[in-house]
Parts: C-alpha cells; structure tokens; sequence
C-alpha cells in the first residue's frame, strides 16, 4: 500500500426527511445571510425548495438567491453568482441541487475572494480561502457533497477545468435519498455510471490485495445491484440511499486511500469530448471513454485490472470484464461509442488537442497525443 | 438504510516514514509544549521513541513525558498525567502507543478540563472540551487514533467503562505500519480480531443490501487475509498496512454509516468479563464472546447472519459461519472459550451481574441477566 493523507472534515446528514435541518445548521454556525444557489428549478417542483425555504426562515437565515445553474456549469453564472455575492453581503454559500449546482457553489465561495476566479482554474491565482459552504444534495453523481473538487466550463474557449482546496470542503451536506426517488432514469444512470468512474480512477493504480481496493469493489457491486434494482424500481428508496451513499464513498478520499491521487486520464478525455460537446452529459461521455481506456491501458497494471474483472463483474480477464461493464450500460440504456454521444469521427484530432491542454495526462500510463487518439477510436469502434 | 450523521476531522498520515512529521504538523497548529504520554518502554526497542523527539525537538516543540500506561488502562495513570499537564501547563497531548495510550490520553485530554475525569465516565460531569490531541500509533486494533472513543478501568470496583465526545477526536494520526511489523503474533491476532469486533458490533444492524454493509464484508476479508497472510511472514508491509487501515476503517464512523449506533453488547459483556480479570486481554475477550453472541442472537436479524456468514466466511448458514470464525481464531492460536481466558464458569454470576450495571445491554437484541448468563454458558462451553 502507498502512503497517504486522509482528512475530510465535512459532516454529512444522511436520510429521509434531514432537509428540515438546514437552518439550524446554519444558525448554529453563526452565519446570517446566504446565497441560495440553485439549478432550472426541479427543485421547486420535489418538494426540496419549499423544505429548504421554510427551514431557513424559521432559524432567521436570510438570503438571496441565484437561479439557472445548468449541466456542464458555466464561468458565466459564476461571475453572476459572485456579483451577487458582493453585492448582498452574504456570508455563506447554499447549493441545493445536483454536482453542477454543487460545483458552481464552490467556485462562488472561493471566487468571491479572488480578483478572477477563472484564473484559480487555470491555475494563475490562488485559492486561499472560500466562504463556508453549506449542500443540500439532490442527484448523487459527482460526490461533490463531500469533497474539495470543482469542475467548471469556459464554453467560449473549450475549456473544462478543476480545481481542488481544502477551503472548499463543504461544511455541511445533506443527502436525502428520498427526493431522489422521481429522478428520470436518465439521470439515474448518469448517477451510477459518473460514481463508479470515480471509483475506477483510483481502482487501478493498486495491488488486488489493498484495503482500499476491497473497499472499491464491494462500493462498485452496490451501485451497480442499487442502479439494476432502480431500473426495476425506480421508487425503491433503499436502493436509492445505497447508490447515494455509494456514490458519496466514491469520491470523498476513502476511495483514494493508498491509491496515490488517482488516474484521471478519463475525466481528462471526458472533459475534451464535452468541451466540444457541451450537449454530452459527463457520465455519458465516462460511460463510453471508460472502457476504451481499460482496454488500452490493462497491461500497465495486469494484476489489478483482472481482478477489477472477476471482483466487480464475476468475470473471467479483462476483456470479458469490459464486454460485462458494456452489456450493463447496454441494458442501462446509456451510450457506449463516440457515435452514440454525436460526436463524429472525423472530430477526434481536435479532441484530442484539447485534451493535450491539461498535462500531465495520465500517471499509471502517460498519455501522448497518439495515445488519446487511439482510446478515442476504440471508442469510436464500440458497439 | 437508516439515516445517519458522519462527521469525522481527524487527519491521518499513513505509510512508511511518516513519523518525523509529527513535529511540524503540532508546530504549525501553534502548540508549543505537549504531554508525551507513552506505555511500557517498547517505543523505545523500535525506534519510535527516538524518531518523535527528534522530531519535536526539530520543530522546538517542548515536552514532559508520562510513561507507564498499561493493557486495560486505568483510572490512577490518567490522574498521575492530569496531574502532571496541569503542572507544567502543556497545550497538547501526543500519545505514542496502542489503543491503551491513546485512550488515556483522550482521558487527560478532557480530565484537564474537568473537576474529576472519572466523574465523565460516570455519566456524572459533563465533557465539553479537551486539549488538542496528537497520537502515533504503533499497535492497529482500537480504532482509537480516528475516533471520539475511550474505555478505561476502575480495577478496585471492577469497572470498565467508555466516554465520547467530539473533542476527543485526534487532531491528527500517524500510522506507520512498519513500526508493527515487529510486534508479537499474540499482538498481531488481538488487533486482528478487536478490529473484527468493531466492524461485527455493526454489522447486524444492517440489512445484506446495505452499502455500508457491503463495505464492512470488504473490511472484514481484508482483515482476516492480511493475519493470515501475518501468520505466515510477519514483516510483510503490505499485510501490515491492510490490517492498519482496515482497523482504523473499523471504528472511525464508515463501518457505522446507516447502521445507527451499532450494538455492542459484546463488548459490554467483554468489559465486564476483563474488569474481573484484568489480565484477559480485550481482543481474547472478545474472541471468546462474539461467537457465543451470535449464536444467541442469530434470529434478531436472520439475514444480516446468513449473509454474514456467506460472505465473510463463504459459509452456508450462521452455525457454520461460527464453526469458521472459531476455525480461524484457532489457527491464529487465539482463545475459543471462557477456560482458555482463566474464567471459571462459577465467576459467570458475578460477571453478569457487573455486566447488567452499564444500560442499556444490547440493541438488536437488549440482554437481560438471563441472557448474559446463556451466553456467557455458550462461551463456557466452547471448544
């Protein structure tokens, strides 16, 4: 096992009905006046917003609110968001709603103290301090409840960056599971394969017989068993609160633990794709780069990824371990070639630079630009 | 799943080498004098000893040193180290042992604050703050250095009792599993079987489908690989390292996420069967007991056991689970019945009736008298 530093100081409530609480979090911390940050307003019609409202104005928590985060978030609203910010004095971010909103939120929380907070992404000003941020989790996918990570989209430029601090660490997110329960299918699958991508990020780059890799498995069968049983039972809320906490382990450190910081070439190539294609939702776009990485990189770790192979998918080599992976995001319904996504052939070469731009790509297997292009034609050839 | 709160700031700093950290990471948090508070001189056989204060001594942090903490460590040591903190006005407590050190030390670090720290265990006064408390552990089995916990013993009125409190969290832990590679086999199990212990006293509350529970089968078979594997070759790192992060992921809140507050009734009844024989380590205490607890409780939550056992311990059906369980801990050369500890059957009165002072007994199945003497007849009878 490698060494490693493990520290995430956000609490977590966790359950049906925690949404009420959100106020006297708040107060109880000593913030006054927030900004509500939110999405296209689903959560006006589950029932979240009315919840979230109601609990604030009991505990005497003021606030103002920023509507109209989308998929793929964009610099533009975060500029607004921080504006706004300044502009009313809060002292505190809420984010209610899925990763977009969740990362924009942080990026409004470090931004507000930063001259550009484009320039944190593109790493020529540092963070170093954010307001408190407080989440109210309405789609669990991304595990940015309960972690320092940010993703944020310069559509203009093609540009889809992250960024990471310890001042970004969420004080306090709720999950409740139960608003869950009327998400599309769509989504939920999104969900499910965007959590399991997160675990296969650092799932590699260890030794079968890691704790951490033990733990990855058994957090990869229980998103999978809960995403089979949604599709079933959409409304089976067990399943639901076993995928969001599953989805939650994937990306909080415990999934890292020992595992260096991870591979992340495929959220790299992801980020391409969608830069280009803004249309793409992220897991989509992980669903069907994933396995071709696999399939390209397997020899850089034999040992664990043909474990990955027999411990998550009863499978026997790494080869039947991605036609498995495949055959689920089949019945899933999700993409599994660049085709499906709408993205043609012919646009990989431009890809692929753009891909380029985030270096270094790859710590298990370096990545060149032949590299990207040939990953990306496996996953043009999918089927 | 159940709704739960995880929140859990303790850092860790895990792996090889890691132990000349400690200085700088108490130095840059400001403290300037620290209790050392340490156990019967065996930190000083491996090195430990010499590379904390040299680094201390590096970061200009000032010391006072207590040695003499014990297996099942009790009351006296923690007032003599109390005592003593008062008297050389130290700002932090560094605890460098096992669980039994680092349990004192959470002790002193709330007795300093408190009229009589007994009194905390009684339920009589009241926790609210504590010192900043450092630890580096040279012994994986309590859980201690990631979280709120301690137990300590009262030997003149044989009681054995725990507190928690968030400010008993430690700051900051390192573990360094090279420093275990050379502790006796006898050390090696308990650590091995108390960490079990701790995933066990949660793991029932669960049903089979529960991500948490998922985990804790994960943790648990890397446990019991890597004291196989320990069997075998002693100084293996990587087993080692498995064991150590497995223990900590035992008891730091992730093996109880959804599983309320878990059960531990067994080691109730363990605390009681070593306030009476102080000799009986905890872990063989518990070997012997947590068998026998399932055996009797099996039908509150029929299930969870049979999946227990299937998937632990690739049996069919919880009797031949617990034939397993008691196979392996033979193998390891641990204790299997109450004999074996140096408990005569005709002390089980006694023991039960020290064990039906603390309440409530049980939670998945609340014990009463009767029932603790059933089940401490099973671990009688044992073989």
């Amino acid at each position: 096992m490698n060494n490693f530093s493990f520290h995430n100081p956000t609490q977590i409530l966790f359950g049906k009905g925690t949404i009420p609480q959100i106020g006297e979090e708040i107060a109880r911390r000593g913030e006054k006046k927030v900004l509500l940050l939110a999405g296209s307003g689903s959560i006006k019609q589950n029932g979240v917003y009315d919840q979230t409202v109601q609990s604030l104005e009991a505990a005497g928590i003021a606030r103002v609110e920023c509507w109209g985060v989308q998929a793929n978030p964009v610099l533009s609203k975060v500029r607004e968001a921080i504006d706004l910010c300044r502009a009313e004095g809060v002292d505190a971010v809420l984010a209610v709603g899925g990763g977009s909103v969740l990362d924009s939120a942080k990026a409004v929380a470090c931004g507000f103290y930063l001259n550009d907070v484009w320039a944190a992404y593109e790493k020529t000003e540092a963070i170093t301090k954010a307001l408190p941020l407080y989440t109210i989790l309405t789609l669990s996918a991304t595990g940015s409840e309960m972690n320092m990570f940010s993703v944020l989209t310069k559509p203009e430029e093609h540009k889809k960056w992250a960024i990471g601090h310890p001042s970004l660490y969420p004080v306090l997110s709720i999950v409740d599971p139960a608003v869950q329960t009327s998400l599309p299918w769509r989504q939920t699958v999104c969900g499910g394969v965007d959590s399991l991508s997160h675990i296969m990020e650092f799932y590699f780059i260890g030794k079968p017989t890691d704790t951490t890799v033990a733990v990855n498995t058994a957090v990869s069968r229980t998103i999978i068993e809960a995403v089979d049983q949604l599709q079933r039972e959409p409304g089976d809320y067990d399943s639901r609160a076993s995928l969001a906490w599953g989805s939650t382990l994937a990306l909080n450190g415990i999934s890292g633990c020992g595992l260096n910081f991870g591979e992340w070439s495929t959220h790299q190539l992801e980020h391409a794709v969608s830069a280009h294609h803004p249309d793409v939702a992220h897991a989509e776009g992980l669903a069907v780069l994933f396995p071709a990485w696999i399939e390209y990189c397997e020899a850089a770790n034999p040992d664990t990824f043909a474990h990955w192979a027999q411990a998550v998918w009863d499978s026997n080599g790494v080869a039947d371990g991605i036609d498995a992976f495949r055959d689920r995001l089949r019945q899933w319904e999700a993409p599994v070639s660049l085709a499906d996504l709408g993205v043609k052939r012919e646009e990989i070469p431009a890809i692929a630079d753009t891909a380029m731009l985030t270096q270094p790509l790859g710590s298990l297997r370096p990545l060149s630009r032949e590299d990207v292009v040939n990953i990306l034609e496996i996953a043009a050839n999918a089927s």
